[in-house]
């Protein structure tokens, strides 16, 4: 099988006063806020489903969650979000991200999202179609 | 009708550096997890119930929130958070809050709560034994 | 003096699953932050400072707040934020919030906040300059 | 150089309303607020030493941090956190963390922490004095 072209989606964020804490920087855990905006406005915008709840019996739930920290980003910083989707399965996808203010990487990490069908609260596989529409750039 | 004795509950928190912005002080809207933290210890410890979901047909709602901010907390500071619960009907409870540290009052405010039946989103009255137990020193 | 002319500023965001909670709508602290986002939003774009920390002898600290909450906003809610500004005196600032969704009013409330000089932690006067651009339509 | 004993201790914490998200769970972020919790009591209780900021020329900034999620924790659920310290280096400390409820291991991840000069931000040794007490079981 053949290299895949990976898609790479681009978002922008701002760094608002409580994301921060009293070391003057962006709390660690608050740069998963900025993950799971690009996450929820890529599945929106991209691919036109609403996240992480798409209907009663269609839920992602996260299973991972990963982040190294490079550089600190500040009050007012304005981000730029890289997304990059991977499957796993067909039932498990991971997004990487990148997060770089200044035209510097700051941050990168990922995110690891399992289909699940709420009532039973069993992993369940993702529709072709919305598959797609992840992978297309 | 006499005047009626007020009881005044007394729970310990402390500031973590999660609760702080780049200012250098807890974030303002910080201090309602101080209100919510005492609110929902009082609620299981005192009166029983889970808080603020009691079970599938009684819901507590929030209608109204409050603080005034006379001085600010720091990364570390050990919070006396009292609580004084006031009926306002048989179906709405306002909480009141003094927040101090260092035997200084800092933040007050109060918080108001509407039981609801969350099947119908409609209010709903308070059983009489969580009342009583309530507002019983 | 005659009635002032109070400018309104329209802001749009959006409710992102961490602004939820176990009830299936926004937690009542959360709404807090798109009052932030808004009055952040106000100053960089129509005033031109940075906020709250304008500089090394300037900054906003916020004294009170509050909110009403009239209906429950839920996960994906696009949110119209409107934000009126206030003076109270040459030091002291309120911002007053009407949050919309669908066409409705769900939530209103008010943040007041005083200019301070961080280096001693006083009340300062805000500079003209400032003020004219904030209450200037 | 032989198999060193790995301390551990344990604390523990409650779901609260605000850890929660529209899906009925632990947003997968809130997990960090217990990590960070474990964390800062461990400091302050077992070593003596406010922290992330212990002083003026010595902070933790932390430059990864990782989780994952094996079963979902609720609204009133009781936790108990452990905590394991592992050195790195001179410089930086990871620890290692495990939350269970009702007897059942739900999430695990790690921190990892390098001891910093603020005023130049730049890495710096811990004293010895400290990496004894950490590693004191």
């Amino acid at each position: 099988m053949s290299q895949q072209y990976q898609p790479i989606f681009v978002f922008e964020d701002t760094v608002r006063i409580y994301d921060t804490d009293a070391q003057g920087i962006v709390h660690y855990a608050g740069y998963y806020r900025f993950f799971t905006n690009a996450t929820e406005k890529f599945m929106i915008e991209k691919v036109g489903i609403p996240f992480p709840i798409v209907n009663d019996e269609f839920w992602f739930v996260i299973v991972e969650s990963h982040a190294t920290y490079h550089k600190p980003a500040k009050l007012g910083d304005r981000l730029t979000v890289t997304l990059t989707p991977k499957a796993l399965s067909k039932k498990v996808i991971r997004f990487e991200y990148k997060i770089s203010t200044r035209g510097e990487l700051i941050v990168d990490g990922y995110t690891v999202h399992v289909a699940i069908n709420p009532k039973i609260w069993k992993s369940r596989e993702i529709p072709d179609e919305i598959l797609n529409k992840i992978f297309t750039p």
